[in-house]
């Protein structure tokens, strides 16, 4: 059985899809611009939630805020309450106080109790957040939220930052013989006035998923898919990741040892893969997306640190920039990545064609080359011939656009 | 005593002022266009020799030589040759052979013994070198060592690949009451069909100096001067550091413990620090030096790694290229670093201008900022108050010329 039957994508779906969810969004006043600023995710009854949060050692006010109400609500949650324009970071005692305020005045607005509510930011780091238009927005909200794909899309787009597309995907498959509907939205790398790349994702889903198991799931789901991604090799303060299941498809609840269990994580994980790789292909100043496949490392773990090693080198990803088969530069950080690598048996491949064979250059067609690397996704495989690791990371070119997006002064 | 009173530069010195070196450089068809692609370095009598390599998995067949060379003949060389517009690396057992063939060439024509010479190589990946042309300059070139800075600058030339500058630097000091010299030269970053920044360094000095001190002082040295810099984080398959010692100065031989080791170690510090310095602002598309302290971190161990993260984050660099005073991308790569980082108490300064005091926004003047951020070299200064550890790392900013350099399809 391939893992293409376990599930189809629906290509009609958005985070709204799977039963239970509405979604809205509009402007109250954090982006200079009239776009949606200010959305939120409610589900009409309480879904079991499960988070994964950014890394870094300064991590925003409303990832606090978040983690408490996800502890406190017994993995819980009715909404999902976000802005963009500004991150709440670095912004102290206030920044909590404001970010907590989020968090009651979704709460007073949907009619239901703090610990049931999330909160995320995105955008201007070091400045406190306007409480009052923030205030505004929130009351709004009800008024806006809707099940249909309107109300995913004005969401969609208060999410965004200077991300030139919206990002949503949305998967079905049978549990239990009943149809079960995953969703996803994120967004990715933008440039506000002093900012960083930000990930956020919020997936929904219909299904019944016994709590425990849906942290662990999203938790291996994340090492494999959106921590295996990288534009510039910056982790944020904000980066979240939100996902709710309202169990309204009524399923037996899923866990390990359900029937539908391994379909449920293919599924899940195709939301995550396909969120993941719409994240990178539109970092910075992209022109393409660039995918590295390792194999043949000693573990998996050290499969996937060589492919971040060679995704995020500054080197490599010019060089895809400029259409140039410079296995040189891929193999240079292959061998700085730190992991096992045996020097005299590596193969490179760029798509289809063979650059390198047991660590010694393969003459190849440059114009098929170039061809290939002028294309809209670019496949760089690795084997290392050591062992039975394997792992994929996505990033992105480096292109003047990215040097200018961020070599901008703030204005 | 302050550290200025230990030794003075020397800025008339080059690599042939300590007693006992020639050097030299001439054109054998390695690169294209007629500028100098071989040179030596030539003792007049056995030098104490330490080397320190690349800690890339690919090394190129020179290292294998080198670390043979010194192994095989009780830490004394006699010469160094080394070409450049080839790198020799990705060749095989070819390449490994023909790396042996410059020494032997280079061991017959100085009329030395093959132990008593090292090779390096910097330039292009995975093409065999043209042993014909590497021959036939070989056997000219102790006709064209010289003692006079002539041979030095024509050294300097055959070592470089795209560098814009030559990197050059020569300090005197007292040992025993004697005049001691030590000098070095460097070439850093460079871009050839297909290629990668190659740091290769030379370090000459006529002060006598026990073998394993040596190696010691150099091994320490580097890992606060040449690890702490970074261009674009990619570690090279040829990086190599040469010292060699002549002992001609007739001071009693320097280890610790001598009266003027401290000395001795503070002028070679001085040597590597601003051969580094040279390197990261001669960096690939460099428009300024950038300069990262940290202080405050739990050990100097954990500093580096902070200071290295801050000045290898591509959103700091393309900031620091447009002058945006753009602290929030500091802090997020402090964070980020992996270490132990309280996230309260954080100072970051750029140059005099405080922008964050325990974790929190200052006010600061914007177009101040501006100015001193469009200056020649940035200083970013953090300080975590978390313990007595600290480092400087050097690097330089992101640029559009990087992009450019990096981007340009092979031709």
């Amino acid at each position: 059985m391939g893992v293409v039957s376990l599930f189809s994508v629906a290509p009609e779906g958005s985070i709204t899809s799977p039963k239970g969810f509405q979604a809205g969004g509009l402007h109250c006043g954090l982006k200079k611009t009239n776009r949606n600023d200010l959305g939120a995710i409610v589900c009409e009854v309480p879904a079991v939630a499960a988070a994964v949060y950014t890394t870094n050692v300064f991590q925003a006010a409303p990832l606090k805020v978040t983690r408490e109400s996800i502890a406190s609500s017994g993995r819980k949650l009715r909404a999902i309450v976000v802005n963009s324009g500004n991150a709440n970071a670095c912004t102290g005692q206030q920044g909590e106080a404001d970010a907590y305020a989020m968090r009651a005045a979704a709460a007073k607005a949907f009619g239901l109790g703090e610990h049931e509510v999330a909160v995320a930011s995105t955008g201007v780091i070091g400045e406190l957040l306007p409480m009052d238009r923030v205030a505004g927005g929130i009351a709004g909200l009800p008024a806006v939220l809707a099940e249909g794909n309107d109300g995913a899309e004005q969401f969609c787009q208060a999410i965004l930052t200077t991300d030139l597309v919206k990002k949503e995907v949305c998967v079905r498959l049978a549990v239990d013989g009943r149809e079960v509907l995953i969703a996803g939205a994120a967004k990715g790398s933008g440039m506000i006035h002093p900012n960083m790349a930000t990930m956020l994702a919020f997936m929904t889903t219909d299904a019944a998923v016994e709590p425990q198991a849906l942290q662990q799931l999203l938790g291996a789901t994340t090492d494999v898919t959106f921590n295996m991604i990288t534009v510039d090799g910056d982790t944020s303060t904000n980066d979240m990741l939100v996902a709710m299941a309202s169990g309204l498809a009524e399923n037996r609840p899923l866990a390990p040892g359900h029937p539908d269990w391994e379909a449920f994580a293919a599924a899940f994980r195709h939301v995550c893969e396909n969120l993941a790789q719409a994240i990178a292909r539109d970092g910075e100043g992209a022109t393409r997306l660039v995918e590295v496949t390792v194999e043949g490392a000693v573990t998996d773990e050290s499969a996937r640190a060589i492919a971040k090693t060679v995704i995020g080198s500054s080197l490599v990803k010019s060089a895809v920039f400029g259409a140039d088969a410079n296995w040189g530069r891929i193999i240079a950080a292959v061998g700085r990545a730190g992991e096992p690598v045996n020097p005299e048996t590596v193969d490179i491949s760029l798509g289809d064609i063979v650059v390198l064979t047991g660590s010694r250059p393969i003459p190849f067609d440059e114009e098929e080359a170039l061809v290939y690397l002028q294309g809209d996704t670019v496949a760089i495989h690795v084997a290392l011939h050591n062992g039975k690791g394997s792992a994929t990371a996505w990033g992105c070119d480096l292109t003047y656009d990215y040097v200018r997006i961020n070599a901008a002064y703030r204005t």
